[in-house]
């Protein structure tokens, strides 16, 4: 089956197309982006999602916006303000992600670096948005390898909202150990959380899945200790939006209690993220920026009609915190990291 | 307010009028039934729904049907042996519900008695039914009492699925505490989770509370953990569908995991429940079977467009058993039984 790939540059340099992720699993919809506004709007309304795949939207972003203005024959410096200017907007979009911010953070330092004009800074960002594309396979690849290798023949893993090839590069992060299992003939079930409001694992896990030969089965959210309880889950696998230097883990709403049940019922809990992924800076999940959102995606959003009375008030963080204590391991492209991970993950970083 | 009557039996006691509660709450339908097969269609299809509502739902069809049998002229046998069949027709409607076989059971035990004809046994079904009615203020308001003797002012609770006055009677099992907090100027706040797949909290428990003037605050089932973390909740009350001898407690599916993650984050866990759904001939929960549901309802149930794609599974268990460890204590009209509840429960149901 072809991969399907979550964003390119075009032809030109001067713009991109994604594959809404919103308008799946019904319609397969391109969408093509060009203006910061329709950047930022993609990001902030999830058409482009998961941690890795918004940072290198930001990055393709970057390399667009650079080639747009050495079109319109901006000087380099009149370049770099406005490049310095629309990484900030971009950066505003979703505070969670801290890929968004160590893409934008790279593409600041590029913007930086000497020039001879605009049109070499264009092509020094989109060298690194390359650079990027390049390096996902052999990142993505090694993390499934090493998750892999963490299960038994036959396993049966649960995940919580979507971590795999539209959300990060193939075979995905939390998906890549099953995606690979079922290539190479070792085949590894799954049980997807829907993962409300949202519903990305409804949407894009199952979907994936499935294209991929996984055997998948969806449940709900608050099924997940009755199928614990059942003795149904040898593992979770989940990914990460922002892993702190002492392992607390920011990822999509649920997680945390997802871990909170595995650890009750002693069921080991892995984190799979590509090492861009740890933000060594942040010490601990305290000092990540919880993401706040509309009320609408509870009551309304998908549904034929309000779920709701319209009066009700809704809280709805889009992420939530896992404590460290409760995570078994974190998986990176360069091994698996174990508690204490204030040491572990230190040595990943640095490596 | 004017109280929502959940339902009541029409003149003439052939047919009852119920609140359709797959409506609520974009509209307010009454429907009539009056043949098992409607009956059986309502309970099952949860329009009427709630484990203290379908037992009073049972008792008024047995009602019903006796009355029609005695107007078609039917002898006092073959009334009897009409209702023995209803009543096991009614009883397959929804498995795990004690309330329903506990009502039918009752009316079994009415027709075994002495009667002259068939008239005379509709009239002491019908005497039945209206002793529940007469019953229910007295049972609903008195654990709604004893629940609020629970919680300091201002308290906020978090609760799961619907147990209010629409699925008991007013003002409800794990909802009447707020509700009679309200009432009486001592208001008591609620984090009601939305109840996935048929969503009960998003559509009946914040209608039911905003109509009470409770502040409710609506949140998705995976974010019990994050508002815990925050200590924003100083108790969990939920219903029950089934209480074994040793406290273990079926109710909707994803009670259990609020159970796990309350006793991980200190919060005491109650049950509210009439002592009807006491099974004392339950040992524990591994005797309580638990009803498994279409996957349409996750995957297309109330949605514009299929949430997953067509081929994936779907495990919809429609319930789940709250290990008794995790229960803090449970809420009859009785009183707060406290654990071990093999002793605390047999004292209940035998006075």
């Amino acid at each position: 089956m072809a991969r399907l790939e979550n964003i390119r540059i075009d032809e030109g340099g001067v713009s991109c197309t994604i594959i809404d992720q919103t308008r799946l699993p019904r319609e397969l919809v391109h969408r093509t982006l060009s203006t910061p506004e329709e950047f930022f709007d993609a990001i902030a309304t999830l058409a482009v999602r998961g941690a890795p795949c918004i940072g290198k939207t930001a990055a393709f972003a970057m390399s667009c916006f650079a080639r747009q203005a050495a079109l319109e024959g901006c000087s380099l410096e009149e370049t770099r303000d406005r490049l310095y200017d629309q990484a900030d907007y971009l950066q505003s979009s979703r505070p969670t992600a801290v890929n968004l911010a160590y893409e934008l953070d790279c593409a600041r330092e590029i913007c930086g670096q000497p020039a001879q004009d605009a049109w070499q800074l264009a092509q020094h960002l989109c060298d690194y948005a390359h650079h990027i594309e390049d390096n996902e396979e052999i990142i993505y690849g090694s993390i499934a390898r090493f998750g892999l290798s963490l299960l038994n023949p036959g396993a049966t893993i649960l995940t919580h909202c979507n971590a795999g090839p539209l959300g990060c590069g193939w075979p995905g992060t939390a998906l890549g150990p099953a995606i690979l299992g079922a290539a190479e003939g070792k085949p590894i079930k799954v049980y997807a959380d829907e993962t409300r409001p949202l519903l990305q694992g409804a949407r894009l896990t199952t979907f994936e899945l499935s294209q991929a030969g996984v055997d998948v089965t969806l449940i709900c959210d608050n099924m997940v200790a009755a199928v614990m309880a059942q003795g149904k889950i040898d593992a979770v696998m989940v990914g990460a939006d922002r892993i702190a230097a002492n392992g607390d883990t920011a990822n999509k709403i649920g997680t945390f209690g997802v871990a909170v049940l595995a650890n009750h019922f002693d069921v080991p809990f892995y984190v799979l993220a590509p090492k861009s992924t740890i933000d060594i800076a942040c010490a601990t999940g305290e000092d990540i920026p919880i993401e706040e959102r509309s009320g609408d995606e509870i009551k309304t959003m998908w549904y034929e009609q309000p779920m709701a009375p319209e009066e009700v008030r809704c809280y709805n963080p889009a992420f939530d915190v896992t404590d460290a204590k409760l995570i078994s391991a974190i998986i990176t492209e360069d091994g698996v990291a174990y508690p204490p991970f204030e040491d572990s993950l230190r040595k990943v970083v640095c490596s």
